[in-house]
């Protein structure tokens, strides 16, 4: 069973806090909230502007920042998952 | 007796909780709230933007997952439905 | 005595419960608000965009439902009537 | 002493429950508030839209309903009247 | 010592309440606030509307009626004034 | 050391409340709150509109009136600065 | 491991206080929050407006003043920083 997103919304995973730790990258936060390191595992076709449509331009494999707060949670057949737009991603981590 | 929806609104029908765990998909939620995933009943003609019509992508049929807290619930024929935009729906699940 | 509704605004009368439990569409809500079914009794010339009138697209004797808490109550001739803007309708019901 | 509202803006003069009744036409509201039925005795050149004047379409002597709790009330010459922009006046009765 | 106002502000003195009452012409309000008739004593060059500028049509010596809560106090040589937005006034009064 | 700003802001420092005294210029406020009269001491290059750069129109050197509330103040070298967007300057005194 | 902002944002190394008194820059605020002066350490690729890219002004190395409150804050490989946009840089300092 597959997620795909509408317009220009992506879906991410969260990478476990054991993983993000090995991989160097952990979000400071007053409330120590959940991580905000991601995959990038779906993408949506994109947003029309003025008639056009301006393509998603990350790509499923993408480890990601995440504004705080952003998107719905959803799981599919047992997995958690994000939906957000793409504009609600900070930065791409390499 | 029948929906028709206004501009880029569509109607669905949330599916039971059962039905969904079979499927396999469930949202999570603080509060435990209703599911969110449901099924197109009807979509509207689509959203008028400069004077050309946008026609509505999605179709009956398709498995949604939506926004919390979108549309407005309405009881016809005894059947519940949500009446929301279409920019409201996150995602297809196939 | 007549009310003309201006720009894309319409006027409707709300369907007794009753005579909207006979036509078996009522309006699910937490506080058992008033129903939310409604007949289109006048409609607006329509909203002028970018100089060009757009039209109303509803017409008088249309059933309607409408979003919660959308529009103005008016009392004309002892009958009680919502005026509110054509997008506050959410579809027609046939 | 005369007023010369700007812009889109109406001067009307709120008609007296008495009158208002008479004319068989009141306002519900929650909390018993004053009627919103008044007459137009001053309007505005128009408001000034990509550069062309959009004049107002309402005239002196119209009677109108207005939007609850729109405007700002002035006192002239011991009347009082309400000045608002002329979208906040939702139909014209006859 | 002169306020030039920028853009599209005007800068206006508020009349006595004295004055004001000799003119025929007080705001009501709820918690009788200061009187909201004053006249205009400077005038901005206008704002600029896509590289074009539109001129403020309020003029030096305008009586005018302004909105509740607008603009800004100043003082200066000892006399305080109002500075405010063109739009923010209401009505002129002859 | 030099602050440059960006866009369509200026850097102005407040004046003395005795120096703006003597200048006769005195912003009145409930709270008696710090004055707000101040001397542009550095302007950026513009703000661009449409791909065109609308250039700041205050000069180095202006007494200007400020919004209350408006910018952020910054210590350079010992001094304190305000950084605000052009649009928060009300007038210029002379 | 290295951050690669999107759109329009930057990423912002937070200078140490000690090095920001000696370099004679605080900001000056009510609760003593943390120092705004910041050093540029990546830059996105721009804002894409009417389908045209407007690349990001700022470059590497830039010490930079930010408003308070601006942007998310991320820790990679033990460093902490700030992703924001370009708008909430208020000013270049040198």
């Amino acid at each position: 069973m597959t997620i795909k997103p509408l317009s220009d919304r992506v879906v991410i995973k969260m990478l476990e806090a054991e993983e993000t730790t090995k991989g160097g990258i952990i979000l400071t936060s007053a409330a120590q909230e959940k991580p905000q390191v991601a995959e990038v595992v779906a993408v949506g076709p994109g947003k029309t502007v003025d008639g056009k449509l301006v393509p998603v331009q990350l790509k499923v494999g993408d480890k990601v920042l995440m504004s705080k707060y952003s998107g719905t949670e959803v799981k599919v057949d047992g997995e958690e998952y994000t939906i957000l737009r793409e504009e609600d991603i900070l930065a791409v981590v390499e």
